[in-house]
């Protein structure tokens, strides 16, 4: 009897565990189910759901869809995609460079370009076009070490304040973005910047701003020669311009670091710099997805459009996707939930 | 008493399982002592016992040569280092293309340089130079569209037998440089190519033939431009020369795609062209590892030196390390252990 006893005990105890473990294991799924949302920051609707279905439609073995993981490549333009470009953080850079120049030789003040850009004179600028703006970016840009280069990159990164956010430079770096680089990579993509911003510059901090290791950074270049330099080979930045890494020649570049069309390319509305990738991407053979960033909260970031509509026409032509900041990002920073 | 011998049965049976496992972890261990050489077409010796004692300074946590994997970049020749440069695989390609050329239009077989081409003739292409190869390589690696291409170098690669060796073109990898890359990578290297040959022509394959991804193939290129074929946005070969990847040109291209020095680079004796490489890699902040291929193996591959012998004094000034294909590479090829 006592044998028999125990037995029930015993069973028991095992279809008592055996409740306790299915509750909880419905609570888990539950929890499962609300922290499984890839894109918090996404506002729930039609233009999330679509990305989150073409990346289930191209990781599905078996989907006629299916990309190999090998062939996941995306690639994000930088300022305005990633992060805020009112104004480009590269060009406070070379405002920071320039009033170290005039702290050494304060005559630069008075010389073209260079008084221009300290008196924020757009109308100069804008007359004397692009060889004015390359002699600005040669004298800040070139002449050291890309060694010597980086490390100034750093200071100014460390001392910065981004104006009109009044935050440091690395807070104003979209989350919504951040949770897009996360889920892509969660899903093995490999994630690009292809940015018109100097390409030695932004490898200062893609690791630390977006995972982006620098080797995975395409952009804008000056030309360089190796030289020996007190007993040590160096890569010496020439003030030549090598590559401008925007619109028709982003797929150029692209083509020269991957070999391949992009599965996802994402630019935004500005100036038309990012068609031509998006275009380049759509081009791919298989699935290929194309988003473009739209400027319109004025009240959380920035509303800017482009004078001739060229990135949106182009969108609407041809069936990219256009992410609303105002409609399709619950929040834009981190540090504020305005 | 009978609990009691119960008890020594165990304890009897456990020390028997003991021992067996024991002895067993013996036969297992000596199993994978001689399993775990890494290189085992490398001849047993100091080049080799230097190689794998680099690798595990840098991967060996609290060493004080210690590198983080992210920084663990190996970047390789490829004609001479990698797989035969009697002939060069490329020139082969050329060849190629021009014999389908004078199928449809015999009349090149008479037009310089092609003439010279055809009729091997090196005192023209000599003394014509620069200017006359690089007409050759337009002709024969422009004018189509990227995807074009990398179709004909596929049908090539597919048709072709090495002259001399008698084997696909394929089989003609050295088989240490294979482990080499292996070993590297199972330490959680990033392996590259750096090599004078087209970056396209490579990047079909790279991957096949070493396990290394198109996205990590650096090499010459010719200018490209975003053009709408037929209603589709392409990337047009231009005849137009972009980067020679030889020489001083190396750490240039190198920096353009990764952004940092290697930490192991590898070229090989014959024309002085990865001096320049292996400078940069060993300009690298902390510790770094030179490497040059010497072709002294009459018999089971090639021997040629350089005329001036820039590469080996090179080697001797800096210390990098020299691989004696005689001497240091048991067996050359996988189809032969010659």
């Amino acid at each position: 009897m006592r044998k028999s006893i125990i037995n029930k005990s015993t069973i028991f105890k095992a279809v008592f565990t055996i409740i306790v473990f299915l509750i909880g294991s419905i609570f888990n799924v539950q929890a499962e189910v609300q922290a499984s949302d890839p894109l918090p920051s996404w506002t729930d609707g039609k233009l999330k759901m679509e990305i989150v279905r073409f990346v289930t439609r191209v990781t599905t073995k078996g989907s006629p869809d299916f990309v190999p993981s090998e062939q996941r490549i995306a690639t994000f333009d930088q300022d305005g995609t990633l992060w805020s470009e009112q104004p480009v953080v590269q060009g406070m850079f070379l405002m920071y460079k320039l009033e170290l120049m005039a702290a050494e030789d304060p005559s630069i003040r008075t010389k073209q370009p260079f008084k221009a850009a300290f008196e924020h004179d757009a109308k100069y600028l804008h007359t004397e076009g692009m060889p004015a703006i390359l002699k600005l970016f040669s004298a800040t840009h070139s002449g050291m070490s890309q060694e010597q280069f980086e490390m100034e990159v750093e200071e100014f990164f460390a001392k910065t304040k981004y104006p009109k956010l009044d935050v440091p430079i690395g807070q104003v770096v979209y989350q919504p973005m951040i949770e897009l680089l996360d889920f892509l990579r969660a899903n093995n993509f490999k994630t690009y910047i292809c940015s018109g911003g100097g390409i030695d510059f932004m490898r200062v901090l893609s690791a630390r701003l977006y995972g982006i290791p620098p080797e995975q950074v395409i952009g804008s270049s000056m030309k360089k020669e190796l030289q020996l330099v007190d007993g040590k080979w160096v890569l010496l930045r020439t003030g030549e311009l090598d590559s401008f890494n925007d619109k028709e020649v982003k797929p150029v570049n692209i083509d020269i670091h991957l070999g391949t069309r992009p599965l996802l390319a994402m630019g935004n509305v500005r100036s038309g710099g990012d068609i031509g990738m998006l275009r380049y991407s759509q081009g791919r053979k298989g699935p290929s997805l194309q988003l473009l960033v739209n400027h319109d909260d004025e009240k959380r970031e920035f509303a800017y459009a482009e004078g001739d509509n060229a990135s949106l026409s182009a969108a609407k032509e041809n069936g990219w996707l256009v992410v609303s900041i105002k409609n399709d990002w619950k929040s834009v920073f981190k540090f504020s939930d305005r």
